[in-house]
């Protein structure tokens, strides 16, 4: 198993990429293709004593900013680290490919590079977040701002093979992100996305679920556009923060508080991991035909491991080939229905 | 100040709402005006030994199911407890309404009973929401799922006017809500109302918020579509019951977890009460004469007493003039510039 890194990608690169990296081939036993400047690569790894058994390195000397306008990966930018990346990937030299750069040039990437699976009108992220009960797959988390009936029932069907590949989970509970249960409410979008998928063979469909439901475990597949997506993903970050924050100002308002909070420490350590989203490693492009990973931005070696850990795992389990059987499910429903 | 309460809206009527109205009656010096069936009303407070001291009732024994086509509230509902208590507002029979009956009934009962206020194109519903530094207010949290962008411009100069009077903050900072901070964020909705909202005089527009920012207190008012709105009203009570319930069964693991959970336990009642949204009152009818309150459906006697309290502050503070003047000012701005 191979996973090509772009090596200059995110906030604390190359670093807590190689350390990332070098974690991964111990733990994990991947092999690993950096692509990046390989004589910054190689002073950095001296420097810092990472042992670099295990790694490849493609020499991809430029960087794409993150403010770029995302296409320009595609020419201008196509032979930077993570455009290097993306055609290593395509031309089969890796099994998935782990970046931490823009979003925007990590979809457009995936999808105009690697390519999307034939049948799939649109590529979605998903994302993995922890919920009440263990976590769901929200998609997508932004990669569509805007979006079509027919695109979120493909999503759902993509976001099905995930969480029942990659997690284990028989008949994942596919929900539609609505303001209301009922079958009228939302905008036309919902509406008409909810009898499609209602009609859907081959997924579990719960129906429309409120927002409110979502964190208590009401659905291990989430569905909405990408604006929607996004700002769940956003707030659930905003809020785990602003929980955290608080409950740290409240533990050293005094000296029993204080106590308190040195007892809990070791339940408070668990509580942490289990929300952290880096521990789920980074997002997901579902619809392209080679696992690819985006990272995020703010990732440290740790959760670049995760990432690497999660690109094997959806190469292991062939999520392609099964999304790939769930579209041509579809395709092949429509044409019986027409 | 009198206020209007109606008697049989929400889960728990009338018994919690005569408990509330009660403790505002003593606490608040307010009057009360209740609606709905003057026997059980009376029967309920001789049963709970309920002092009606400052209330009076007007007879009103129907009462609107809450899955009701909303629009019933004009014609066969129009003499059920919620219907009647917004006649009697429109009347000036008393200085605010307040009910935990649906939301959909409750707006159209507002925009078309008491009636919205000259050149409001759509009333909004403000909740304000606790966040890292105090609170802010989040409107549309779901009257209107579609909006166009001179809508979301109202809502941000009703939503300045609010946070202004009842928060006593002096500049409110406005923010839309959008997936990135740049100007090209969003879908047309949002892209067109960034560049009326930067225009507009007499607001403190700071610009596209990311939902990240929001609990974290990057604005005092978050402007959206309902759609969008409802969906962030709803994921914040949705985590913060998710938090809520990981910290219990954290604290109950252990027996030093357990020793900690009691240490904690004053702090702990202090970060809860923080983040209640019932300590705010209830959600604000935003943009119609008189001041409109809708409670949770799940109000408690206290909660019933926090929407009475803030009804009667937007009475006092006359927030419906406040409004008045900024829709008047934004009208003559676009004279001018014509």
């Amino acid at each position: 198993m191979k996973i090509i890194v772009d090596a200059f990608g995110g906030d604390n690169a190359p670093l807590e990429v190689l350390k990332g990296s070098a974690q991964a081939v111990r733990e994990l036993g991947v092999e690993i293709l950096l692509t990046g400047d390989r004589e910054k690569i190689l002073a950095c790894a001296k420097e810092n004593q990472i042992d670099m058994a295990g790694m490849e390195i493609e020499d991809a000397p430029l960087v794409m900013p993150v403010e770029e306008d995302p296409m320009k990966i595609l020419r201008q930018y196509s032979g930077s680290s993570m455009g290097r990346g993306f055609q290593l990937l395509a031309d089969g030299r890796g099994d998935a490919f782990v970046s931490a750069g823009s979003t925007g040039a990590i979809v457009a990437g995936a999808c105009f590079i690697v390519k999307r699976i034939k049948g799939i009108k649109r590529a979605a992220i998903g994302t993995v977040i922890p919920n009440d009960s263990g976590c769901y797959l929200l998609l997508d988390s932004g990669a569509n701002k805007e979006c079509r009936p027919e695109t979120l029932r493909q999503f759902a069907v993509m976001g099905s093979a995930y969480m029942s590949k990659l997690y284990g989970i028989e008949q994942p509970r596919v929900g539609l992100v609505n303001i209301g249960t009922e079958e009228n409410k939302g905008t036309d979008l919902q509406i008409e996305a909810n009898k499609l998928l209602r009609e859907t063979a081959g997924i579990r469909y719960v129906g429309n679920v409120e927002a409110r439901e979502i964190p208590l475990g009401g659905c291990d597949v989430a569905v909405c556009d990408g604006f929607t997506g996004n700002v769940i993903l956003k707030l659930t970050e905003g809020l785990a923060k602003m929980f955290s924050h608080q409950i740290k100002s409240m533990m050293m308002s005094s000296l029993a508080t204080k106590m308190g909070a040195l007892l809990l420490s070791g339940g408070l350590r668990g509580f942490k991991k289990k929300l952290d989203y880096k521990e789920h490693g980074g997002a997901m492009l579902l619809g392209v035909r080679k696992p690819v990973i985006k990272a995020h931005g703010s990732s440290d070696a740790r959760a670049f491991k995760n990432a690497i850990r999660q690109a094997a795992s959806c190469a292991e389990n062939n999520i392609v080939a099964e999304i790939e059987a769930g579209v041509e499910a579809i395709r092949a429903q429509s044409e019986e229905e027409d």
